[in-house]
């Protein structure tokens, strides 16, 4: 049984094999999975990743049996997440999980008889947007994903993509981080690489950046603290560099950006149906 | 790209030859959309409309990403409806829009890289309801839209179905429209046609009509107006007249009227079908 | 046209038919309902039942229509459940019901111009659990299923799957039945069988055994009365007896007792996507 819980999971030849198998996924349809059903399990809606989940199934021949609101089911009347995943295990061949408790994923796998993708347990992780977050830089940088300067800014301390995809590019050799955000906000002191520098102002770093990752404010997280690059701003980034973020925007990227070759945020998009249409494959067939 | 936002997308050819193949389609099944996905993004739920393109697509072969409450999920977080619009378009081949804002889908169309049909928004248009309805009289009346005399009923002010409708039978010759309705649900004085004649007394009209269509009370937006048909007075109707609804019914008209020939508002939802999958072949394959 | 609304429908022939093919079933996949499609029609959520009817009917090659939350849609616009069953009948093959009106899956049927599964009806019936609670003994026991000494225990007054199921059993001969409850949570006494014996104390007959049916604290239908059975008095139970459960279970049978080989409550979920997939297969093929 091959779970996908966390970024530690991963190891290197799995994420490389993935990622090289992803890029030649592009638009394909296929039959691999043509007599398994995957379950859509969603405590928390997001429909970004459920429905990107959905799609990869389907194309790769399968079935999803999609569950968006186990809050009204099962749940009240009193099932524990364990009983839930046992009973969903018989009926298909793999569950993806997003639960908002942190740890809920562990709970969950260590009774399931099919292997559980986590898509989210609430502050911890969500290690398939990590994958495709790191597919983004290595697709576009010529499948390189070392020596990168890499400038994170916004709300670096709330965001979980944000600490996934740091630990993740840490293990590769030669790659920088700038963090740019408000004090308050700032990433986690004790997980900061020591190639590292902290600021809170981007025009310090801006124009020596190959990866800007632009995070979210999580106002569903207690966060208020708004924020916005501008046009002039994102024009200081070099020609060769690329902008990313993991969606949903709010104001943080002015609308006029997204035609730009440098901006990849909606390309993550395809991305990650890639990345998931091999992961799913890696998994049941 | 072809999108469907309003009536007045269609040109007589294609409505023509979308009917045409429609009739030819009674209850088949295809694969010819085998490798295509459609989103079914409804942000005010519909279970009719949502269910009838969900079921057309499989019948094409196809799969459905079914999203029906967008309100639960990003967009609590924030997202945009454009940004919501162009993450889908990476994931599907077109995206079914429904939306409580009149406008919404011009706004998706706008930034859309996959066809958008509109299922709705809000009091603008729902232009495969006319589409539907539109058919309903063509397959009932020897495949000939002219020179009718079309009685409608009811809410003649806040449906969207009896504008859309009247606009487009205007476009046929010799069509004639008599509007029953209380003094205050009449119809648009500024859109009214010229051959049409106004009473809110149904007697005077029910013997001279070949397509009765009643309307909904709209209750969600704000009427209270109710009102129902009798038995009697459907009765006075000539014999190869029709009698058509949009649906849902509340009690305009009696239930023991069902299984009478003229009775044709739940075939409606059958032709609503087969004018679905001639569409969504036209669009995707 | 075949509908299923009670254990009342299904003659001994059906049931031993459905039984005996169910036990060949499998995790075999078919494409004997490829051109049909299934509405799951849920006005009151059950993941649980609605995902072994989805995950069924994908088994055998059929399509699925979820509709999860009726009360969202159609119905608050003041649609009759008539209306919505004819609806969906002109879209689909088959629609499974569920609904919290005692009754309403009669009304659904008198309607319908497709055959209706019951999947519960309030406080009525819920005859495919019944008809997985049988096989679930008729394939642990040798496929036999009489002369067996039944105590089911807990609240036996709400529950429908207890009062179904001794209807289903007291057709076959030489049950005989303990029923162990409070006072005030007692099997209904004007349907109580001849062959039976009431106690409120498990240690009386638990020894005496050979299925033990525990029920759920039906806390949403008002009962407060938890309970919970202990590893203790479980291990009292014969060897060769078998423990089932409908789920949710609260805490009702210990969590260390699931890998006993006698806990066959996860079990019943696997019995029962074969029982939906062999009817669904009757009634659709």
């Amino acid at each position: 049984m091959q779970h996908l819980l966390s970024v530690d999971d991963m190891k290197e030849s799995f994420i490389f094999d993935l990622w090289s198998k992803a890029s030649d996924q592009k638009d394909g349809f296929s039959d691999v999975l043509k007599n398994k059903i995957l379950t859509n399990l969603f405590y928390e809606p997001s429909t970004r990743t459920s429905s990107s989940f959905y799609s990869a199934m389907v194309r790769q021949g399968g079935s999803v049996i999609p569950i968006n609101n186990v809050k009204f089911s099962s749940a009240i009347k009193g099932e524990s997440l364990e009983d839930t995943i046992i009973t969903m295990g018989t009926m298909s061949d793999c569950i993806v999980l997003r639960h908002p408790e942190i740890g809920s994923v562990d709970k969950a796998a260590k009774v399931s008889s099919v292997p559980i993708i986590n898509a989210g347990d609430g502050e911890g992780e969500h290690p398939t947007q990590t994958l495709l977050d790191g597919f983004t830089i290595y697709y576009n940088h010529k499948k390189n994903i070392d020596n990168l300067r890499i400038t994170m800014v916004g709300d670096l301390k709330n965001g979980r993509t944000v600490k996934s995809l740091v630990k993740l590019l840490s293990r590769y050799s030669g790659n920088y981080f700038n963090f740019v955000s408000p004090k308050d906000l700032r990433f986690p002191q004790d997980s900061i690489p020591k190639k590292s520098f902290e600021t809170d102002k981007i025009e310090n770093v801006i124009a020596d950046t190959d990866v800007l990752y632009v995070t979210r404010v999580q106002t569903e997280r207690g966060s208020d603290h708004e924020y916005s690059l501008s046009t002039e701003q994102l024009n200081l980034l070099p020609k060769n560099s690329i902008v990313m973020h993991p969606l949903p925007r709010v104001n943080e990227i002015p609308r006029d950006f997204d035609n730009d070759p440098r901006a990849k945020y909606f390309d993550q998009m395809i991305y990650g149906l890639w990345c998931r249409m091999v992961l799913l494959e890696g998994i049941m067939s």
